[in-house]
């Protein structure tokens, strides 16, 4: 049987099923915009980073952007559709707190507006509550 | 600088920072536990099956099972770590339901306790907002 269900993870996985893509665009949510800089964050060969970065800009979730003339010099900006992968970087990140690393924290994620860490849950839009992978069913939408 | 906070998200990303091993976990959340099942599911060769369902038993979000004697036969089930992956599918498939196929959800997921829809969320701990990536700080935490 054709799972139709498949469709929406694997799409995304096309954009970021790779490892050199979501420490890309970690570094860049951390702050790091040049290429020598994300090359330096993560220690990627430079003809992957290009080759990466190309593909995420393609892909709609980086702008590539000048920020010097003579000669022009471009950096990397998340867009909009980048910035939504910040849950995806968030959850992988509470995985490896909690089962990697012997639960050590290297990083904790602050809320700016008022200094609190903050979570990446899953919860119920009716109830409100937290919901454990067991409590969930996959519904197929209808075939459009 | 080597960067500390780096460790939590590429160590999570030696065990699933692969696409084959994501669609192999959505595969097996959604119920399919034996080999035959998962490899017509996603459409992957059995060697490659082979090697990703080892190397997920290795890292220990999988375990090995058996169901039948004579011969003895093997399924494939979610350990806790396993189960604690689920946050990181579901915020992958909200991105691909808003950023890819045309806005389609093919799939909706559902609280089995209620039947409403549940949703991925970053929110701050305090006060319980939604978080938007802009307003999230990375702070390292003292070195061990």
């Amino acid at each position: 049987m054709q799972r139709d269900d498949s469709d929406s993870i694997s799409a995304a996985l096309d954009v970021i099923g790779d490892r050199w893509s979501l420490l890309i665009l970690r570094a860049i949510f951390r702050g790091q915009h040049r290429f020598g800089e994300i090359r330096d964050d993560i220690g990627i060969a430079s003809n992957l980073l290009t080759d990466r970065l190309h593909a995420l800009v393609d892909h709609g979730v980086l702008a590539r952007v000048p920020y010097q003339d003579r000669p022009t010099r471009f950096e990397y900006r998340l867009t909009d559709a980048g910035r939504d992968l910040s849950p995806v970087l968030i959850s992988i990140m509470q995985w490896g707190d909690r089962h990697r690393d012997d639960g050590n924290r290297p990083t904790v994620l602050i809320h700016a507006g008022c200094g609190a860490e903050i979570e990446n849950i899953t919860r119920c839009t009716a109830c409100g509550e937290s919901v454990e992978a067991q409590e969930i069913t996959a519904a197929e939408t209808e075939a459009v």
